[in-house]
């Protein structure tokens, strides 16, 4: 670890500062300078491609540093981030092809990863669940949001008064570098 | 943070108490006054409504918060916790209409949110995922539980000698205020 | 917790060492000797059975415990570890029984459990997404994988540049005991 991380060391008051075993290193903290994590939901369904899903409901949002209405979630600090999305298709009655919903991770400018759920013979208003848990390492200022990549006509992504999209995120280790 | 939190400081004792730069703050530190976290699962199937899902193997329980029996999560301390839950719906035969399984998070009494899979054309044993992450504020003494909220006819929450379902938790950050 | 973990106490040094409020316990520190946490893709498909199921991508590897190659994370300390796996699976033009993948959790030669997914009447390349999360509490050395437990004929876990297969792991909380 060296100069990445803060140590965690044993001293020994008892004896004289410079002596030999004065101090004993234990281990690198998971100290972090700020408390950050998050977990939102919707509460209304969503199609549109290529924008960040927004959100309406926050149940947690300590450190503030995800933003609903924009759908995006700003690194305060350098360090790996853990994030989980849940959410639900909704499909129309169809017998003929198979319908889609694909929504993927981004980061900054750039996907990362997707999840995709399709159906074939499938009835009006049939619900099905896609997943999505990340790590990241960020740096300060770095951007996340999920967004929906490929979405056949009569699909959405389902939401109510239910809460059927779930995300979150949360510091798991903080860079002192 | 201030009050809420923990805070890391670095000392140089070579230097006296009272000096400017005898103490340096580092960050506030992830310290937790108990460990808590738990790994369970079922091997049985389940499809009784509106009664927290028991779960009868024990994997992880450091800190023995999780009550398998009742189903129920008791928090130890004030502070931030992230719930993960993936469960699988197993349908029967059915052409005619919606088969459905959804499955909520309970915190204390109220409805946090929700899973649900839903099959249209389905054969008998057939088994689909459904998926849940959630982080929560929680006081000392609430509790979460897992609940069906819908089941068809016919549809359950399967499990067996495989172990299907899986719930995890684990405090992320005690609040110290 | 006593012996198991490091304890973050307050010190009044402005007292002698010998007196009764010198010391005040604040809680175990979250205290690690190493930082591991790590998210792994694929990027083609995959459908062998029995066998540790190896990734691409390699996004985030601190400590460098997971081998990519070989699939395998290897504890690099005894402690609470916490997994996420989410994959996808991808279904043949069928029409005359449930098509099948399900892909289970191995520690070291053991199974620990189990995510399936199942479709019945189901067209080319159509994806299903399949989930798991766990914790463990492992011994240093300890090894964990996931592998394909049933696959039918036509059935892949897929992937592709969208990267699909996402397989993340980190040190929860080291146990110095």
């Amino acid at each position: 670890m060296g100069s990445k991380q803060v140590e965690t060391v044993y001293c020994d008051f008892a004896k004289p500062f410079g002596a030999q075993d004065f101090q004993v290193l234990i281990g690198s903290v998971g100290v972090k300078s700020v408390v950050t994590n998050f977990y939102v939901q919707k509460n209304t369904k969503f199609s549109r491609r290529n924008t960040p899903i927004p959100f309406e409901v926050e149940t947690v949002n300590n450190g503030r540093a995800m933003d609903l209405a924009s759908g995006k979630f700003t690194a305060p600090v350098k360090g790996t981030y853990f994030f989980t999305f849940a959410g639900h298709a909704s499909f129309p009655s169809s017998f003929t092809r198979v319908e889609i919903l694909s929504i993927s991770f981004y980061r900054n400018g750039n996907k990362v990863g997707t999840a995709e759920v399709g159906e074939f013979h499938s009835d009006n208003n049939q619900l099905c669940p896609l997943n999505f848990q990340t790590s990241q390492n960020l740096q300060a200022g770095d951007q996340v949001w999920l967004q929906i990549e490929t979405v056949s006509s009569g699909v959405e992504l389902y939401d109510d008064s239910r809460h059927l999209t779930h995300f979150s995120g949360f510091l798991l280790e903080e860079d002192f570098s």
